[in-house]
């Protein structure tokens, strides 16, 4: 226990040019030296929430279960909005009170009914949040401008020293939470979802999980195009393909190019999946049962 | 003493899509493998130094004061200018003698005539100054274009073995320093100063410091515009905002956007503070006893 | 041995504003929290083999004996193509077998006949070669798409903690390998190279090595313009220089901006190194004799 090395991640919108990642960073080795720290990205489009908590939920799973997860895209800082530590079974997240640090919750603890924007959630049973305020963990004085130095990197830092959540300030009973990554589905079968992330490749991750397409023959609607069949991997074909991207979600990639410019689209362009069996079951598609 | 892991820092602008910063963290890691290494940034603009310096300035008093900070922004490598060890109370700073290491320096030990350009000053009193020659502490054969991988990254990791900086070369008297970053104050109360930093949000640093603000009520003029009064936070409006920045000085915002875009300038701009009781005094402005 | 930490570099083409490199951590730190992790690049050129081993030879150098080099360009992943463990006298090399390993082979032991594309050769006599298929050591379950989180990054870690490369597939005795970065001499005495890298200043770095140019006057021609004799630095002069940069290669550069745009070449152009005693002895430039 105390010989252990400790993980803290950090997922900003600080970008790496100028030298506000390497203030936390100094903060926090001032405070524990041993921590071991990640840069999950600090190029979250400034101030996207929900694109801060898409990768934040991405890496999540990769992590040891006692690493401490900071997410600072905040573009309320210095408002009234709180500063949170989520203690869970999975690990520690450290952030505003935005949704930024949903993926601290279970998908069954996240509203259901809002597609954007954050609503206020319980606290699920097993995670305990606390509203920071103690100010002897933090660095003063405390600018209006930059929580992710003066709150959020010293007090992950003390988590890893083994400071209880509690001692940080005042448990709180509700947060505040984005909606999961998932599509809707639609009365006639068809998954109704959207793009949520670009990455650097040009690909195109939808909110579409492998799970709930399941394992039929599919086609995939995007930008007025339709591509049927899943394939396997990039490497496969020429010419678009939409396969399972290995964060269980569906994409849409252009192998050896980028499909975001071929298909000029963005974050939430519109994406359908639907299964082959209900378009034969209609009539519709004489032709689809031969899938590519 | 033995058993602490210390810190290096780096500051450069070789980019991170090469292999140069790694190739520097190779031979600190060969020197020390328990020291931990901290990117500043590596976007500095080549071979702006004073950039260099201005990063240096913001992170140092973020970091523990045995660290390590190595800047190498460095347009006369291979030439006759000196490589420095600058040992100080608040931590050892190791780079080219051509004012990026000014930060080790106090203000008031920095040169107070020149607006901009290096001028030799003495080594203040409680420093060392060392002009690194001894080549067993360096990577042989020293080449002529990188020298920090073959001087000031091995340097940097023997000093956070305990190799005395004496060791490494000769003491010298006199270092290159740039001026501090503060605005000149005008006759009639105005400070005019400048941009000096432009972030990723395209927030604008000038070298206007709160503290020559003080607490009355001001305007702040800049690209043709009047700012009246001091934000708080970036939260509070829309619109360009004035507010201390987290390093304590002087920005120029635009929450939601980029003020450097929507003012179009640049680093070097001009920015004036002018208090508002003076406008009163001298009856120019009837209306400015409302500020926003 | 037990206590030493060790180092893994990554060299991958997945760019930092992704989740994908943080993943790649978060599996090694959860199997090995005492390594050290060390970023080469992730801005490789998407899927450019060459550049990343390019990129992985210049650091190589530079890193302890022990090192866990990490490189995946990868475009293959997912289909047929090999998994390797290089185990070499100078560093542990863990990628796909599609030649971005090939700086673990000596020059002598990659192939000679083909200046682009892999060749499959022997596995020289010092060296192991395994492909990896032992899934106790791999993340389950194995996407097609993120062999870098689901194999390369568990594999390098069980690697530091001193799992033999022997237990990780079987012994295999041909790897596919890139030709050295080396010039071709024609008959008449001049090499003829490429460029091969453009860094961040804009500077080309040549696969024509310094050991080959030796050390006479040379001339050098890029782009219809003829550089007579090399530069010791970047500092000393204005205009484009020849000069031999910091991993042995002949450099074009441009002092304080960028040759790659002033020249606008790219990566493959071809460059000619020739000796000025060979135009002598020709009476091809009767002006030759007077360098610059």
């Amino acid at each position: 226990m105390a010989a252990a090395r400790r993980v803290i991640t950090l997922t900003t919108d600080f970008g790496t040019s100028d030298h506000y990642v390497a203030a936390m960073k100094g903060l926090i080795l001032g405070i524990n030296p041993d921590v071991t720290i990640v840069d999950v990205s600090h190029e979250v489009r400034p101030q996207q929430v929900t694109e801060g908590a898409f990768l934040l939920q991405a890496v999540r799973p990769c992590f040891p279960t006692g690493t401490v997860h900071v997410a600072v895209v905040d573009p309320g800082v210095g408002t009234e909005r709180r500063a949170l530590i989520l203690a869970t079974p999975h690990g520690l997240f450290v952030g505003p009170d935005n949704g930024v640090l949903s993926p601290a919750l279970t998908d069954s603890a996240r509203p259901r009914h809002s597609r954007t924007g954050t609503t206020a959630v319980p606290v699920p049973s097993g995670c305990t949040a606390i509203a920071i305020t103690e100010r002897r963990y933090l660095r003063e004085p405390i600018s209006a401008t930059f929580h992710g130095r003066d709150i959020f990197a010293p007090v992950a830092a003390h988590l890893t020293l083994g400071v209880a959540p509690e001692s940080f300030g005042e448990k709180v009973s509700t947060v505040l939470a984005l909606p999961p990554f998932r599509a809707r589905r639609r009365r006639d079968g068809r998954l109704s979802g959207r793009v949520i992330h670009i990455d650097r490749f040009g690909n195109l991750t939808t909110d579409i999980r492998a799970v709930d397409i399941g394992g039929g023959e599919v086609t995939v609607e995007i930008a007025g195009l339709v591509l049927r069949g899943l394939s396997k991997t990039y490497g496969q074909v020429d010419g678009l393909v939409a396969l399972i991207g290995s964060s269980g979600y569906l994409e849409v990639a252009l192998p050896r190019g980028s499909a975001a410019e071929l298909l000029d689209v963005d974050v939430g362009a519109p994406v359908t999946v639907r299964p082959l069996v209900v378009r034969l079951r209609r009539h519709e598609a004489s032709s689809s049962a031969d899938p590519r």
